[in-house]
């Protein structure tokens, strides 16, 4: 959990850029993305027509930004076909997905990936993995920075044959898609590791769970998905779609949508840090800008705080007052964790354009991690916010770096970090946060609303009980 | 030395775009890059004028392909600046340049980089790792696949302190360049291996000559280069500097340039491509295609035939007429070798573009090398092509993919190979070329002209003279 955090102290800007056409100022945008400031409203001018598509209904998107490729993909099969497209699935060469694999199958039924339409082909796994974007036929250019690639093995292909579909079913065997005009091409892990995280360290999270003992082909088509992927977990009302997203957003009123990536706790810097963006952009002359307050839902690390525990204490926040409520929408962002750094925070950031976000809070060192094997950062923590800034695809996207915020022993309050009197400042990592929680001992008054710390310990309690339990029962090892 | 060559069988052809903007059929030879053939003489309506440039004289390019940025780089100072220049130098903190920096900085005086001025600043070097490209100030974006940058250690850094220019020594100590705005950021070679070459494994031949044990630190700059860089090897006046080439093909009338990137001595079945390459390209209505033999002239690894071999046994080429001296210009392009395959194909292309071809020649397996640690090739042998059809800053560029060739036993020659027929032909593989050339024995009739192979002969024979001599002379080891 970082707790440094970082305010916008110049709003970097990029002007929005009409279609397959950057503007000198754009380009000086990126030459010295520090030296220019917001202007405000700039993006709303977005009101070129959506080109109408199956199962989108009309006119139901936020105003605010286009997602990629001019149309949000919706690959979730109407009501009226999805008994027919079950009885032809039964018939399919059928593909057993893993957990991450239905996580993703997920993203991009709801058009988080747009214009993507189904697992990568090969074409689009080398732009991804090479330019982190996609040309598309109109000689655009979308960011696509994570290979969204479905793995089979050798006998997965050979079972395959030349099938032209395949029928995709989850974990428990339930049929869920179908993967149309199938292209299966190698997948060649050490470089596609090496490409997407900059090293090929032993100890990279998502490789461990998803690449390692993956199969040695990749598996590319056109998704169409019998019916919304739910879960079951008593969270599937906070995932909403980015068009359900784009409605809620719509529904407010909102002339400004400003996004928060997170996979921990909230703590009150965090807060301090969206209550202080919302007032800079109210004083930009926006007259209700939104926040999209977006936990990432997929796989996490071992060691990370867990959705459900998240997501009691995200509602601790809101309940407290600490977050308002009538402009913050919680929702969860289904995609799995890569910590991948640069690489990452740009799907992060582009998944949030589809969603409707057109300002993208981009912090320290964003989707880091410590190196797997050595002492030290895995990224240089300045990339992250350095690489958004320059990332193809993303220009019409506003990036609002953050400045360090640290707990203030003198205020008693999160504030935002002073050089000048950096002594009066405490920072509390990550570690230290958790060693807080798993001891019982309180973090300094106005670290985070009790109720939400309470939830944190709650949870610490719980684990040391099933450790202590699991310890109990372990048979004694000679 | 590959022996499978391809010749276009389907011309790939990404149509001319106006500069900021891609047409349709543009993202659809992306699509289908081998069902699209080349229109002839599209590429030939490029009649912008280029905005003048201090130290480029008006006029003298060809009019075939702009060189990115829209002028040509050129950072060697003018003969009535060098002294003063040279005293500056004399004064500044000073850097000792290793054969391979050299080697950058001369391609970066002469433009083969442009826009590049110098060597990388972090925010190129940035968008260079993770994009394979540098978008410019004007909002266009141009390939740049390799990071040319200058490493720098701890002492030096040190020793730099602030100082805003520092001079470049060669190898020798005698002044080269003064490097001006420095700025200096953190190298991080895992992430710069992992990016560049999608491995870590050890053994990858530039890794070792210039990454391994280099400096933490990579300086950035703008380049003023004392005098024309030269290596006083005899070879100099093969090293054709892009404008220099653009002058010649401007001399001949060229109406298409078609540029061959090789490392290795010319054989039969180059040759044949090449032939058959600019008979395709007058069949299309060009009047007077010329051809850019372009051997690599930098860093290569240990086992590749030295340059000057190279450069006689291409001399003996053309001599003996296998190549037509009025219709070829043979010209040494001065960088250094990564082996980085897909990657660096793109620098190869880019650069050619710089000198004025506007059609690129592109084999199986472009920069390839097998895996350093296992027994397979580094790179898919396809990717190479496809990487290049798809690079972002290269869509003006015409990319002509090739079929195999090899030796027809039955017409007694190289000739393109028949899969009907695939008993009658042979591929003589490097190693097997380079053990007849050991052995003396002589490879079959038509492989090579006779006067070319001989100098391969003698280039086996003094090596194992040379092995012997060392070997007589060794003192016995206990």
């Amino acid at each position: 959990m970082a707790l440094h955090l970082l305010t916008p102290p110049h709003l970097h800007h990029h002007p929005p850029l009409p279609r397959r056409r950057a503007t000198p100022s754009a380009a000086a945008s990126l030459a010295h993305p520090l030296h220019l400031h917001l202007q405000p409203r700039l993006r709303l001018t977005t009101s070129r027509p959506v080109p109408a598509r199956r199962a989108m209904p009309p006119a139901i998107r936020s105003s605010l930004i286009d997602p990629d490729g001019g149309a949000l993909v919706d690959l979730v099969a109407p009501p009226a076909r999805r008994a027919a497209l079950r009885a032809e699935a039964e018939a399919l060469p059928r593909l057993r997905l893993a957990p991450v694999d239905v996580e993703w199958a997920h993203v991009l039924a709801e058009g988080w990936a747009s214009p993507l339409r189904g697992f990568m082909r090969e074409h689009q796994y080398l732009q991804c993995i090479h330019f982190n974007s996609l040309r598309l036929p109109s000689g655009a250019v979308v960011n696509m920075s994570l290979p969204i690639v479905l793995a089979v093995d050798d006998a997965d292909k050979d079972r395959i044959g030349a099938a032209p579909d395949v029928a995709l079913a989850g974990p428990d065997g339930d049929l869920i898609a179908v993967l149309r005009s199938v292209e299966i091409y190698p997948h060649n892990k050490e470089e596609r590791i090496a490409r997407t995280w900059g090293t090929t360290a032993p100890g990279l999270p998502y490789v461990d769970e998803a690449i390692t003992s993956a199969g040695n082909w990749l598996i590319g088509g056109d998704l169409e998905v019998l019916q919304p992927i739910k879960y079951n977990d008593g969270l599937d009302h906070y995932r909403l779609s980015p068009q359900q997203l784009r409605d809620e957003f719509d529904k407010r009123g909102a002339d400004a949508v400003f996004a928060f990536q997170l996979r921990n706790p909230v703590h009150n810097g965090h807060a301090l840090l969206m209550n202080d963006t919302r007032r800079r952009l109210l004083e930009m002359g926006f007259k209700n800008p939104i926040l999209l307050l977006h936990p990432l839902g997929g796989f996490t690390k071992a060691d990370d705080v867990p959705l459900p525990v998240r997501m009691e204490q995200h509602s601790k926040v809101l309940e407290d007052g600490v977050l308002d409520p009538e402009t913050t929408v919680v929702s969860i962002f289904p995609s799995p964790m890569h910590y991948a750094g640069p690489t990452e925070v740009q799907w992060h950031a582009k998944a949030r354009i589809n969603a409707g976000a057109n300002f993208y809070i981009v912090g320290r060192d964003p989707a880091g991690m410590g190196h797997p094997t050595e002492k030290r950062d895995l990224y240089n923590p300045d990339h992250g916010k350095k690489v958004l800034s320059m990332a193809p695809g993303l220009e019409k996207l506003n990036i609002l770096p953050f400045k360090v915020a640290a707990y203030d022993t003198v205020a008693k309050k999160m504030a935002f970090f002073e050089p000048s009197r950096s002594q009066d400042f405490l920072f509390i990592s990550g570690t230290k946060m958790r060693t807080f929680a798993k001891t019982g001992e309180n973090p300094p008054d106005g670290f985070m609303c009790p109720s939400g710390w309470k939830v944190l310990v709650d949870y610490y309690n719980s684990l040391q009980t099933e450790e202590a339990a699991a310890t109990a029962a372990a048979p004694a090892t000679v």
